[in-house]
């Protein structure tokens, strides 16, 4: 039994880390699609999030299955439990890569940010691309201390997304422009967000101990 | 061991039918905060946002003592891997409904939503009235028919959420208030996507066939 389990469990810990990496790939690409206009790239984020889909269904059959079959308890148990909420977290975090892509998409050839917002929302696609890939790495290796950063390196996000609404307010972008960096700014924002709760999910598997007790109350995003 | 497993069940059955009941609470007093102005019904949702976490946690908590102690199988297992899910999808829920009554206090006594766009936030807030009851009924009763109401329903608040973009782009308005409808506007549609998901779940319980494999794809969040 136990040897089956080991087996049916590498392979469910493969397709999650496999998710992972295609979230990874869809936060820089729809990075690039929203930066750079480049379309193809939003192109392949918008058709990659199928995939993404359907490894979060596959994830959960298995884990539904390994339940049923192999009763795994203490350790073994908390990670199927974590692997099936840390597979409907990136499941979520791939929806809001396709939206920014579709964003980008929408105004080609042109940019859907003005000029001015522009350096912001770089900073902020550099912010996820570095946390998406110490998310790749913490789920690999187990490694609760970059879980740890992911969760404290957040608040600088936060403030990021708080100069979007400054910029939002200006009188002389469109009002599209005005809408558009209210979406956009919102969905990386929840990108973060989703990488913290992956990363408390992380620390949960390795340590036993569920930071997201915390009494965080998701403050980043308040709309004012 | 089965009457255990029925005793503690039941007290997680219970708990996320209370779950139910305050998101339901939370969208009535976000409504009533938004389109009255009413500032201690948005305080209300704001500070009862800490209970609904707490639920969760606890609901998480019995669900995963269950799967370690009672090991349940078929429908059983089913119903507890649902009921995972259902709990986070109500957290957020809550996040959300909160969200709109922070909103609405932040601008109290003034509403954050010109003239213009009170007619459509009210007839969402009325869909999603009306979605939150069949949301506490369909749970209570695991009643199939009813959540797939609620599926089917939600193209109906997308239709709304689509007219709140026009509305932001009106001239006659503040920016803030733009920002203000974006926001808000958004925060009302997911509140109808998680619905649309809990409503799955109750599928998923009843009939053992997951209706969150179709390809639905998050289309009303589309921003264009």
């Amino acid at each position: 039994m136990r040897v089956i389990f080991n087996e049916e469990m590498k392979q469910v810990a493969d397709d999650l880390d496999h998710m992972a990496q295609d979230v990874r790939k869809a936060i820089n690409g729809a990075g690039e699609a929203l930066l750079k206009q480049d379309v193809e790239a939003a192109q392949t984020v918008i058709d990659g999030d199928i995939e993404i889909d359907a490894l979060e269904s596959s994830i959960i059959d298995q884990c539904v299955h390994l339940l049923a079959k192999q009763t795994p308890v203490a350790t073994d148990l908390r990670v199927v439990v974590s692997t099936l909420r840390l597979a409907s977290t990136f499941e979520r975090m791939g929806d809001l890569a396709r939206h920014v892509a579709e964003g980008a998409r929408r105004t080609y050839p042109a940019s859907p940010l003005p000029e001015s917002a522009q350096p912001v929302f770089a900073e902020m696609i550099d912010f996820l691309s570095n946390t998406a890939d110490q998310m790749v790495g913490m789920l690999a290796d187990r490694d609760a201390k970059t879980a740890e950063h992911v969760i404290l390196d957040d608040d600088k996000l936060d403030a990021l997304h708080h100069q979007t609404f400054e910029l939002a307010l200006a009188d002389d972008i469109t009002r599209q422009q005005t809408v558009d960096i209210v979406l956009l700014g919102r969905f990386l924002e929840r990108l973060g967000d989703h990488a913290v709760s992956a990363a408390r999910r992380v620390v949960y598997i390795v340590s036993g101990f569920d930071p997201s007790k915390k009494p965080t109350r998701d403050e980043g995003t308040d709309i004012d």
